[in-house]
């Protein structure tokens, strides 16, 4: 897509990240947090998450009932000193059963996220420490 | 503590893990996803996260209107064959503001994780595959 919620910088990080976080909630409010695969759509701006038989899942279940969830995506990058990195998506998402398929290996079945407030820290070289912002209906430019 | 909600093999991977990603849900059902450091806390057999200013932050306030919360503590052995291990703890977790300090370095504030349903995968050499137990009010022998 010509535009993205993302930076390029927070693109490059997502891509290269294997798994993030994701936190649902169920009817009665009690979250769950799982480790998840995740995707960035570059033709929606979404992050995509597939996943084996995702469809008969809890979090599946859980997001069709209650759509906000929350996905974070960090890591360690050295102990001594500590310094850490990360993107905090919190957002409004879609529990697809018959969506398209990037590669054989996922699943038709997905949780999309469409952001609504974006948090990075340290994952831009050109900027340090935290920053989050809200997203907007007309996405800004990468 | 004789008795502890966790297995040995459990506690020992919680306590070589750096850090977790704790969920929380606002009012408004809304959850956010932090990482967060834990500490594994043998007299009471609960999970303490403890952290810079903590009671200011909004996963503090969170839990102080939905006591409700999951942390997952998780990570990749290995990429090539692919493989993970790692902890879901979902509990019932007290914002506390005068709780005692293990260290110079930790907060007096602490979220302090009872744990009620335990869901580990590959984190005991000896049991492959995921187990999930609920944590009854006289916790079972470690």
């Amino acid at each position: 897509m010509d535009v993205s919620p993302f930076t390029k910088a927070e693109i490059e990080y997502l891509t290269a990240q294997r798994i993030g976080r994701l936190a649902t909630v169920a009817p009665d409010g009690v979250p769950q947090n799982n480790p998840v695969g995740l995707f960035y759509n570059d033709t929606l701006g979404t992050i995509d998450i597939h996943g084996l038989n995702l469809g008969a899942t809890r979090k599946f279940r859980n997001v069709l009932t209650n759509s906000h969830v929350a996905l974070v995506v960090d890591d360690v990058v050295s102990v001594e000193p500590w310094a850490v990195r990360g993107i905090e998506i919190r957002g409004v998402a879609e529990a697809l059963k018959g969506a398209e398929r990037r590669s054989r290996s996922m699943s038709r079945q997905v949780i999309r996220i469409h952001p609504r407030r974006i948090i990075s820290w340290n994952v831009d070289p050109a900027h340090s420490g935290m920053e989050g912002r809200d997203v907007t209906e007309s996405p800004r430019v990468a």
